[in-house]
C-alpha cells in the first residue's frame, strides 16, 4: 500500500490519499470542523464537513482530543490560506486511539516539567526544528569528510586511560577490570592517521561534569578528524572549511526551521571565510582592552570567550595557548617552548568554544617526559608511544562538539534542547 | 601547499609531486632500489636510482627500515608492471623518522599478538580492506535512511532501565545514582516515531556478554529504525530493502577490497530481493528435516541459524516467534496469542542473525500485564507507557548489527576484525 506524507503534499494535489498521524489542534463549528493533523513530517489542515464526510467521521468532533491518533482520507487541495499551503477535504476520519488529556498545553510550562516530559515535548514544532537542524549538521559533517577521502574509524567507548584528565571520568566494572567511558577518540585516531592518512571518528563522548552550566552535557557527540603530515595551519584550514560548510548546508536546507526558531538568519549569513586567526597573546590583549583583569598564562572562562568572540562576525580561531594549561600530547611551539600548538575555535554571538585541537607531539622523548610530569607512566601509554617508535610523523586534529554547534546555529540559550534526551548532572530520565 | 595522495595517482601522470607516508617494503640493488610507499590511501612503487636521485637520497637505502616515515618527490609515470599501475621516479627521498624494528613481519603471527598490536596491525592491507568496507556499509545505511525522509534521533547512552534483559547490563555511578549503558535505543526510538513518524538511531550499544564467541562483542554499533503506522510486513519490506542496498553499494564501491580479502564475490551477487520470508514454525520444520532434535517453543542456537540460513542464497527472514522467548514490548499475533510479531533476518553462508525486530505492542493493558509478569513495575516504564496513553499507534522497527553485517559481507571467520578496536570479555586494550 502506498504511503503518503504531509511534507510531500504538493505531489498529491487533486488525489485522494490517506494521511496518518495525530490531532495537533482543532476548531469546531456546527457543520464544519478543522483538524490540524501532524504526521511527523508536517502539519496539514483537514476540513471535515457534514456534506463531504460520512456521519461517523463528522461526529468524531465530539470525542477527538489533542494527540489522538487518527487517519484522514480525502482529496488534497491547494489552499494559500492554510498554514502549509494545502489542505485535505476529508471524506473519512478514523480514530486509531483516543488520547488521555495531554499534559503539554499551549500555556507556558516550566523547564523541569518540559524536560520530565521530553518524550512528549519532542512532538512540538520548536523541537522538530531543532532536531532537524541537528540532523542536517550531522549529515553535513559526515558528507564533508566522506567527500574528502577521510576514512571513518569508530574508536572505542571503553578505554583504559584518560585523554582529558581523570577528574571527569565515568567508570564501569569490566569483568573485574576498571574501564572508563571515552572522553575523546583522539589517541586512537592518531593510530588511525598512521594507518589511513586521514581519518575521522564520530560518536558519543562522556565527561562527568560536576558543574551545571548552559554549555555542558555529560553525554555529547563529537567528531574528531586526525590527519597525517598536517601542521597547525593546515589543521585550522580544515576546521574553518568544515564549519563554513556546516553553516552553508543549514542555510540551504533548513531556512524554514531557523524561521520557526526565530533565529536572526543574517547573523549566520555574516559568517564568511577566511575566519580570523589570532594568537592567545593577541586574545589576551583584547580582554585587557575590554577592561578584564587577565594575565598571560591564565585559561579563558566562558565570559572571556564571549568577549573575544563578540569582536568578530565569523568564528575566531585562537592559537598557541600557554603549554602549561594544555594537554601533554600537544606539540610545543618550536619558536617558544611556553606555547603549545593548540587551537580553539570560538563561535560568534558569545557562544564560545565549539572546536579544540592541536598539532600533536611527535617527539617520543618530549612525550615521555610530559607523561611522567603528569604522574603517569610510560607503560600507561605504551601503545600510544608505539606510534612514535614506528615511523613518527607530524600530525594534527581537532574535536568539534555537535551540541555546541547546534546551540549556536539554532540560537539557543541552553544546550539541553540540542539533543533528543539530554544528560546533565541532574538529569538521567527520560 | 597542494597535497598529493596515492589513490589519485592517475591524475598526476607526468607531474612532479611529493608523496608522504611510510616504507611498506623495499628491494635493494647496487644502482637502483625500489620502495613500496604507503600513505594510507594506497601503495606506490618508488624507483630510486643513482642517476635520477641525489646522492643523499640514494644512500638512504642503507638506513631505511620498515614503517620509517618518509617523503618522496619525483615524477609519476604509468607502469603496468607496478602493483597499482603507476610508479614514481624519485628525485628526492627524505626520511622523517626512522622506525625501530617493526614487530609485525611477513611471517604468521598468533591472533593474540596481532590483537595486542591492533594499533599497528591496522596498517596492513587486509585490515584496510575491512575498515573501508565497514565505512561503505555505514555510509550506505545513513544514506538509505536520509534519502527516505527518516529523521536521525540520537538516543541516550545512559539509561535507567533495561531494554534487553538485566543480565548483560554495564553499570556506572551517575552522581550517586545507578545508570546503565544502552543495550538498544528502541524505547526512545518509539517516542521519536510518535514525534517524527520515521526515525533512526545509530550508535554504539553495549552488552556484557559473558560468553566468548565469534559472533559477540561487548561494544558494537547498531542502527535502529522505528516507523509509525507500520506493521510487521512493512517492517520486513524496509529490512530487506536496506540490506539489499548495503550489499549493492559494497559491490559497486568496494570490489577491489573484497578481492584483497579473497571473498567469493559470487555469493554476494547471488543476494536478490525479494528475500525469502518463513515463519518460525516453518523454520522448525527445516531443522527437523535436517535431523535436528528441536521442539516448537525453543530458541534457535547459532548452529540452528546456520542450518536455516544455509537453505537460501539470500538472507532469510524468520517471523512470528514463540512469544514466550521474545521481549515484553512485542505485539502478539492477533491470529495466535502464542506467537509474537517478531522478525529475525539470518545472513546466508551460516552467518546467522544480522537483524532482530518486531511490531510493537500498542495496547497499554497488554503491555502493563507483561511488564508486571517480568517482575518490573508500571513506574519503571512510566514514560514509555505514555506513548500508549497519548495517541497509541501501530508501529514497528528493527535493529541491524553493523559488525555482523561487516563480518558476513567480508566473509570473516570472527567478528573481532570488523571494528578498529574490538572489545570482548577478554580484551579492553589497546
Amino acid at each position: 500500500m502506498k504511503e503518503y506524507f504531509i511534507q510531500h503534499a504538493k505531489d498529491y494535489v487533486g488525489k485522494t490519499v490517506t494521511l496518518k498521524g495525530w490531532a495537533y489542534s482543532f476548531r469546531k463549528g456546527g457543520k464544519i470542523w478543522f483538524l490540524q493533523l501532524r504526521d511527523g513530517t508536517g502539519v496539514m489542515q483537514c476540513v471535515v464537513t457534514k456534506f463531504d464526510a460520512d456521519e461517523a467521521s463528522f461526529e468524531l468532533k465530539n470525542v477527538i482530543t489533542q494527540e489522538t491518533s487518527v487517519m484522514v482520507t480525502g482529496v488534497i487541495k491547494e489552499e494559500p490560506r492554510s498554514p502549509g499551503g494545502y489542505e485535505i477535504l476529508a471524506s473519512k476520519v478514523e480514530v486509531v486511539a483516543i488520547a488521555e488529556e495531554y499534559p503539554i498545553s499551549k500555556k507556558e510550562h516550566g523547564i523541569d516539567f518540559l524536560m520530565n516530559n521530553r518524550h512528549l515535548w519532542l512532538r512540538s514544532k520548536r523541537q522538530h526544528a531543532i532536531i532537524r537542524i541537528r540532523h542536517t549538521i550531522i549529515k553535513a559533517i559526515r558528507d564533508y569528510f566522506d567527500d574528502r577521502d577521510f576514512t571513518l574509524l569508530d574508536t572505542p567507548i571503553f578505554q583504559q586511560a584518560a585523554t582529558e584528565g581523570t577528574a571527569t571520568l565515568f567508570e564501569t566494572d569490566y569483568f573485574g577490570e576498571k574501564a572508563y567511558l571515552t572522553q575523546s577518540g583522539q589517541l586512537y585516531g592518531e593510530a588511525g592517521a598512521a594507518a589511513f592518512g586521514k581519518i575521522y571518528c564520530f560518536g558519543p563522548t562522556f565527561r562527568a561534569e560536576k558543574s551545571s552550566t548552559r554549555r555542558h552535557l555529560t553525554e555529547f557527540w563529537m567528531v574528531e578528524p586526525e590527519m597525517a603530515y598536517c601542521d597547525l595551519d593546515m589543521d585550522m584550514d580544515v576546521a574553518e572549511d568544515l564549519v563554513f560548510y556546516i553553516v552553508s548546508q543549514v542555510l540551504e536546507h533548513r531556512r524554514s526551521e531557523l524561521e520557526t526558531l526565530e533565529r536572526d538568519i543574517s547573523k549566520l549569513e555574516a559568517v564568511q571565510s577566511p575566519f580570523p586567526r589570532i594568537s592567545y597573546t593577541d586574545a589576551v590583549k583584547i580582554l585587557q582592552e575590554n577592561g578584564v583583569e587577565f594575565e598571560w598564562g591564565d585559561d579563558f572562562g566562558g565570559g572571556d570567550e564571549t568577549i573575544i568572540s563578540n569582536q568578530f562576525p565569523s568564528p575566531v580561531m585562537v592559537h598557541r595557548y600557554p603549554s602549561a594549561i594544555k594537554a601533554f600530547y600537544m606539540k610545543r611551539d618550536p619558536e617558544n617552548e611556553k606555547q603549545a600548538m593548540a587551537l580553539d575555535m570560538l563561535a560568534p554571538e558569545g557562544y564560545g568554544e565549539i572546536i579544540g585541537g592541536s598539532q600533536r607531539e611527535d617527539d617520543i622523548d618530549a612525550l615521555i617526559s610530559r607523561i611522567k610530569a603528569d604522574g603517569a607512566t610510560e607503560e600507561d601509554y605504551s601503545w600510544y608511544l608505539d606510534l612514535r617508535r614506528y615511523g613518527s610523523f607530524p600530525h594534527s586534529g581537532f574535536g568539534l562538539g555537535v551540541e555546541r554547534v547546534v546551540s549556536w546555529i539554532c540560537g539557543l540559550k541552553h544546550i539541553r534542547e540540542t539533543i533528543p534526551f539530554p544528560r546533565t548532572i541532574s538529569r538521567l530520565n527520560p
